[in-house]
Parts: structure tokens; C-alpha cells; sequence
């Protein structure tokens, strides 16, 4: 499986701009708009997720609203899958499925079409991908309702993982868990 | 200029699903996640969005929230150019520039990192993408967005135009638009 050297990562962590006390005090937000917007960097990150992924046999790219669309609709661009977008409520025009999951205060939902994965294979093989795991609320839920159409999770492949939050842990229990960059 | 025959343009509009009655009754909405999920037809589309665009020196591809990610970020990952996402207000964490526009009632707005083309090129030349032009106006703001940014929308690209609502009028007195399909 291919992975990046430390040197590598440093560079890839280095085009991410720290955006201080966004969107609450005392949050250093990740923000990716800097990597996409620095071409040389932007590009290795996409072609070493092509390494990766490129012998996974994998036939459809999830990707979680808004920011998880960006590479997840890259990958599937480059490795030519199919692209599946998962959307907050009400977002998705034909029938959905969905899936609640807890926040700090109420609970909020993720959608997918009922169809998505009804192309008559008999284990579609799916990689979720968004561009940051927190808490990990969302990116679980998405591995769960992709499971729940019928989709085979092979692995749920985030660019940033705040490890310090532990997001991933109920994602690992399942399903392979990948992070590009980890910052604890 | 690369463009496609009307038989291209057929099998690739029978790829888009028609969601009768949303999001209002009367609406025949245009799900285009149905196209994402067929990978000819999609692949086929960047393949086309590619030949068009591979010799126009296009730097910037800026894409608005949220389908215009989808396929702003494929054609810049196959483009190898940077992404910019243009986004509805208080999504983007650095400092933004923004643009109103007016709906049938009420304003909304569209922004932009206000450092999205701050790259020392003297003519930034930027491809705006987006999923589908309606009425025109968040695309018509966008250009402009961009425009007062320092970049040079050289072109306003829509996978599918609903012609009938001359939603492009506006932006053609100064922006040339290239529409994959033309709905009327």
C-alpha cells in the first residue's frame, strides 16, 4: 500500500493554511483551499491517492459534503469510478436512505440515493473520502449508510486526522481507516 | 474549440435522471448524480471537458458550491491546474470578498478567498464550472466575483443549460459560455 515519507507529509501539511479561532475561539481550522490552490502540492497529494487506490478494484468514490466532493470527485475523475455524492438532508432530489448520528448538542443526519449502488454487483466496492475526520460523527455515519444500501466500505480515506479527537475509533472497528496527514 | 454531435449529446443527456415535481411541484429537476454513477458517460464528459480546455492556459478552475465542486475539481485534477471553490456565505474560514445577487425574493450572495489569485501572474486566467445554469443569477455573480478578485473568467462552463430561462444573457455581455447541453 502506498504511503507518504515524513518529508513528504511536512510538505503537504506546510500548503494547509491555520486559519486561528475559526469557525469558534480557540479553533485552528485546516484550511485546504491553499492546497488546492497550490498546484504542485495539490497534484501529489491526488497522484499518491492514485497509488493507492489505483489495484483496490474500487468501483465507487463516496464523497461527504461540500469539501469531500473536491477529492472524492478528483480520485473517481482519475481513476475513472463512478463518483457518489452523500449530502446533509433534504439535498439529494430522488429517494434517499439515511443515517442520524449524535453532535455535542442534538443529532444531525447524512443522505445517499436508495440507488447508488444498484449496478447488480455482487460486492460493490466503495471508498468513502472526506477531507478531514474530527469527532468522527459524520465520516461514521457515512460508512454506515453506505453499508446499508448494500456497499462494501473498503476503506474510509480522510486528508487530515485530528488523532488528538480519536474520530476514527468507531470507524476502525469495521472498516480500514486511512489518513493521509495526522495531527495530534 | 472542441464540442460534441447531437448523438453524443443525446446519450449523454439519457444519462441525467429527471426528478418530476422537485424541489416545487412543476419542476422537472435535473439529477445529475445518476451521469456520476454511470462511469462511460461521466468519463466521457471530462474526457470532452478536457479536449476543450487542455490549450486554453487555463490556470484557476473555480467551481461553486456544491455540484460545481464535483466537476470543477475532476477537470482541475485532469487539467493539473489549482481549484478555487466559490462558496454561499460564512463556508470559506480566511478572509472573503463577496458578491449579492437578487431572487425572485429576497438577496443572496456568493464568496470568495480574497487571496484565491494572488499568485503574481499578471492575467490570472480562470475557468468558471458549474452543474447547471437556471436563471443565471449565482452564476452571473460568480463571474463578477471573480472579475473583482484580479482573475480573468475566461470562459463560465455549465454541463447543462436550461436555455428557455436565458439565465446566460447577462453573463455573455462579458464572459464567453460554453453549455455541454442545451435544454429548452
Amino acid at each position: 500500500m502506498h504511503t507518504l515519507t515524513e518529508s513528504e507529509k511536512s510538505h503537504l501539511l506546510a500548503a494547509i493554511r491555520n486559519v486561528p479561532d475559526y469557525p469558534k475561539p480557540g479553533i485552528q481550522f485546516k484550511d485546504i483551499t491553499t492546497l488546492l490552490n497550490n498546484p504542485e502540492a495539490f497534484h501529489f497529494l491526488m497522484d499518491h491517492l492514485v497509488k493507492r487506490y489505483a489495484d483496490m478494484d474500487i468501483q465507487y468514490i463516496a464523497g461527504i459534503e461540500s469539501r469531500g466532493f473536491i477529492f472524492g470527485a478528483a480520485l473517481a475523475s482519475l481513476l475513472r469510478t463512478r463518483f457518489v455524492p452523500i449530502r446533509k438532508p433534504g439535498k439529494l432530489p430522488y429517494t434517499t436512505i439515511s443515517e442520524k448520528y449524535s453532535l455535542e448538542y442534538g443529532v444531525d443526519e447524512v443522505e445517499l440515493h436508495i440507488d447508488a449502488f444498484s449496478h447488480g454487483l455482487a460486492h460493490p466496492r466503495v471508498l468513502l473520502i472526506d477531507d478531514l475526520i474530527a469527532t468522527g460523527g459524520t465520516a461514521n455515519a457515512a460508512v454506515n449508510l453506505i453499508n446499508k444500501a448494500g456497499g462494501e466500505c473498503v476503506e474510509a480515506c480522510f486528508i487530515i486526522n485530528l488523532t488528538f479527537l480519536r474520530g476514527d475509533e468507531a470507524i476502525k472497528k469495521t472498516t480500514p481507516v486511512y489518513s493521509v496527514l495526522e495531527i495530534d
